[in-house]
């Protein structure tokens, strides 16, 4: 309490702070989210933290005198580091030693955004109050927020509460946590670094959490789940049924997501030795049916034409009353949508890409498990869903399974011959996407599969003997075995399925003719896209000269594929790093057209033809 | 769900509303609020809401053929009232059906604002959902109220999760209740007339409540009670101590004011038959421990130097949280306040009496349990608080009441004898503010009382013996009967004793010495004051003369001396009828100067000067 306060007026934009006796300019700066350039971490062994004191500066230390010029400090030149604050005083940054914009490579796709997050937190000295200044607690805080640079805040009665016990506690120096307008939270002061958000992709089979410090832009972990909600149907229709047959059925399903989304948050946070409480904000894109599951929003009407939403905007809630367990007063924020079946994931996939600021014509596809699929340039975007379901992500098919130790995630065909790899090298267990992919494509070329998809018999005279004797059973109920007994982890084989090929079938004939409906309604070829930017979990992992043989990606040079990751979680950590992308979310959400394809006559014509695989032009003879 | 709905543009200003087959365009504008001349009622028999229809007019009813000229039928002019929509149609509403804002008088100093309340209730049909209009249901509803002229508002996830049901449940045809820029609720069409507030003067001893109609401006009716937290202490000091002493006091007396605020409501509702569901906002001036205790601040320091309040802002809150018994959606406004001891009712009283607008030095006093005092002019506003004590409200004085039936209200001196007037003529109960002002007025011209406060003996050979043989007890401990056994309910005297008149000298005394005080500090003398404003529940009553005779108010001519009432209570109508003023309440809040008199050295010199009486014109002499 009996500690000697100075004021320090921070030029050229005269941000004033309150400053214990003894504190250097460096770390009062730094307290007050000042950022001044300190390569050298401030020791005093390099001269990056130069400032000026205009008037009456205090005798050079001797680092002073070691790292700067006689003329410097003649100038008034001080090192921040070493100048400790013994009085008030008025100190000039110069534009070189001042840290700009911090620019965050969030993403495959390259794109940066500069650092402008929707929470602060900022340590403050405030003088405290005396007959002279009879302020209350919330205006003197929120003076002393004005003062370090955060000005027009407003303090909900609930935190004004808590004000006047917290203030003194903290002898009127606190670590005030402010997110959006909102004064939120009273920290101590040394805790003022720690200021976390995470960002969320909440996928129908894959949650993704990205935990980001919010000082440096940087990722500082990444955790992930299943979503516990495939228990109860592995698609969006399945979900939203089951919440219709069963009164409690929504409330189950939230609390399901949300107890991995509290996983996943703990996990970040033991990874990168932060507390959860420390976790201030949270971002989320999703698809329409996670978003309303998350949020409680009713579902019924998304699975039922005319397919509509409850509610499209974003959303700002409190992260207790949702139930996710960061800080209590933190906050979620959920991205707005674009229509009944195209979510927030595809405004993070369009954000993350910048397809909304690009001239020439770009097709997104997002493979998850509803395929997404973006058209356009900057003038005009398209969007569709599509039925793709889970195939690529292990459902439904035989021995499916996600991109995990003893996946084969690939198949060559050498000869006659095929070659598996599994992933982490161990004996294999069964199926993943790309393996999937690899596998159909293989067959294919191989002759084992016709264009139309079906299967060899076994003695069928075409086909080469190494191949035939991996063909089982017959009329339908045919299978290709992939890995024999003796390369499997459990002893039995590992067979693609007549049926999983008819999965594949349904999955990217759905995709294609997505595409080309969008094409059509764009007025534009197939041979006009630019770029096809493959988004998704797995889409790092797609071979594209396998997914175009198959016919999943239009037939076009492999140089025109860019692969953009998880472009939707990117999307998400953009809108956390950056909180005026949430305004472009909403032109994004709101400009882009809708293309409602099951009510279009010729779908169901397209989407037959678009089932049938391209002409192998390996060794399928008639 | 089958009914017909017909798009119906009103210009001038284009305003675009959804109107059942067969509804008149009367009905229509009004639920939506568009605001048509309609002096017969909408009976068509006068020709008040002539509007013209541009292209292809319905043909003239009789009562459009007996109300309107030919000239007028032939430019396409039709009464409202008459006219059915049968098709989709623009109307031009002229200017002179068109009723303006509306002025609304609000209180005793005859200030006027125009109605624009921060809660709105809108009739809509929207267009229902469609696979050619996938919109989502809240973007339905937003895009609604923007064609009625409400644009740019937010739906909570809170309220979006019950739109899907309740549209569907009101056939797209709900009365939306927006506050601020929040849509709460939907309510049925048919009560999109009812939509109320209530203004609240939330007193240390009195609580006022007013219900206004937020459609008209009008006031529905008011209710009043005494502050049941006087069981815990007259003063806030002793509030606040109680507070102090007590772990669950806090909690005690909100749940006291709370209770009584509830009962004000559902008093005034049944007055004016109006449901509480129907009032959905509420705004709040009160002193600044009134403010606090309602709001759960702490009001610990509120009672220590230096004096501190925990938050002047203004804040709104749930109505529902807050546990006020009207619409749960509804939201709870409370004015800011200006330091410790002046509050958001000294706020209310600025804007009511147009102080901080005015060009003249003006001097408002508010007398209730503290006195308020405001000094100034638009340029600069001075204000204190003064622990003047309930003695004008009937507390500490032996015989002290509120002014109720039976309240000895004036005191005459006819001669040597004593005229009383009883509220109610019925027989003295006891002795009310204005009454004791009188009392000691009489008192002080008949010699009974010295200017010092010094009763006189009844052996005082300077009484006259009608007076003297009034004069009972002696040494300090006399009293003056007012009204013998016969004149009483009980039957036993009435006395004004020694000690009410040190309470009415500590009250007085400390109002003149913060007058005092206010004039040195704005360097002005009492002679400059062109007006001086008697604010207060009771300032209507008080008699200038009797106020000025001993001494309450300076040595001015009469005619310079004004009453403006519940001056506070008419800014909380204000700031209910006007959310703009809002702003200006922010600007007074901020911009007073609050003059602390606890800490000027020369005040209680001044205050123990002031508590002597005017020497009097009359009878004392030495």
């Amino acid at each position: 309490m009996a500690e000697k306060i100075h004021r320090v007026v921070f030029e050229p934009d005269g941000r004033t702070l309150y400053v214990p006796h003894g504190q250097t300019l460096l770390e009062a700066a730094r307290q007050a989210g000042i950022r001044i350039n300190a390569p050298c971490g401030g020791t005093g062994t390099c001269s990056g933290c130069r400032i000026a004191i205009p008037q009456a500066p205090p005798p050079p230390t001797e680092a002073c005198r070691r790292e700067l010029t006689g003329e410097e400090l003649g100038r008034n030149l001080r090192l921040a580091c070493q100048t400790r604050v013994q009085r008030d005083m008025r100190v000039v940054i110069p534009e070189e030693t001042r840290l700009g914009d911090q620019k965050i490579l969030t993403d495959g796709a390259g794109r940066t955004v500069p650092l402008a997050p929707n929470v602060h937190k900022v340590a403050v000295h405030l003088p405290p109050p005396s007959v002279q200044d009879q302020r209350s607690d919330a205006d003197r805080l929120l003076d002393g927020l004005a003062d370090a640079g955060l000005s027009g805040l407003a303090i909900d009665v609930k935190v004004a509460r808590e004000i006047p016990a917290r203030l003194r506690e903290l002898e009127f120096h606190p670590a005030a946590v402010v997110i959006g307008r909102d004064v939120v939270w009273l920290d101590k002061p040394a805790s003022a670094e720690a200021c976390y958000g995470v960002a969320f992709d909440v996928g129908t089979t894959t949650l993704v959490g990205y935990l980001v410090d919010l000082v440096s832009g940087r990722q500082a972990a990444v955790a992930a789940r299943a979503n516990p909600q495939a228990a109860y149907g592995d698609d969006v229709i399945a979900r939203i049924e089951f919440c219709g047959r069963r009164p409690e059925g929504a409330k189950t399903l939230q609390g399901l997501v949300l107890g991995a989304l509290n996983e996943i948050v703990a996990e970040a946070c033991r990874k990168a030795a932060v507390k959860p409480s420390a976790v201030y904000e949270a971002t989320v894109v999703g698809n329409t049916t996670m978003n309303h599951l998350l949020l409680r929003l009713p579902v019924d009407p998304i699975a039922r034409a005319p397919f509509v939403a409850a509610s499209a905007s974003a959303h700002e809630t409190s992260a207790k009353d949702l139930g996710l367990r960061i800080h209590p007063r933190g906050r979620v924020y959920t991205a707005p949508l674009i229509a009944g079946f195209v979510g927030a994931d595809t405004v993070g996939v369009i954000l993350a890409t910048g397809m909304n600021e690009s001239d020439g014509l770009r097709l997104a596809i997002d493979i998850g498990t509803n395929g997404e699929i973006v058209l356009g340039t900057r003038e005009r975007l398209l969007a569709c869903s599509t039925a793709a379901g889970p195939a690529f992500e292990g459902a439904r098919i035989r021995y499916g399974m996600r991109a995990a130790g003893g996946a084969i995630d690939r198949v060559d065909l050498a000869g006659d011959r095929l070659v598996l790899h599994t992933i982490d090298d161990a004996p294999a267990v069964g199926l993943c996407g790309t393996g999937l992919i690899d596998a159909v494509a293989a067959l294919l070329e191989a002759g084992v599969l016709a264009p139309s998809g079906l299967m060899r018999a076994a003695h069928d005279v075409a086909l080469a003997p190494a191949l035939a004797r991996r063909i089982t059973g017959a009329d339908g109920d045919t299978g290709f075995v992939l890995a024999g007994k003796g390369e499997t982890q459990g002893g039995a084989p590992i067979l693609l399925t007549q049926r999983d090929v008819r999965e594949v079938q349904l999955a990217k004939g759905a995709m294609a003719a997505g595409i080309q409906t969008l094409l059509e309604e764009f007025g534009a070829k197939a041979e006009d896209i630019e770029e096809v930017l493959l988004a998704g979990a797995f889409g790092n992992f797609i071979r594209p000269d396998r997914a175009r043989a198959i016919g999943l990606i239009p037939p076009l040079p492999l140089e025109r594929v860019k692969f953009v990751g998880n472009a939707a979680g990117a999307g998400a950590k953009m809108l956390l790093l950056n909180c005026d992308l949430r305004r472009a979310a909403d032109d994004v959400a709101r400009g882009v057209e809708h293309v409602e394809l099951s009510q279009r006559p010729d779908f169901q014509a397209r989407f037959a033809e678009a089932m049938v695989f391209p002409s192998s032009e390996g060794r399928w003879k008639r």
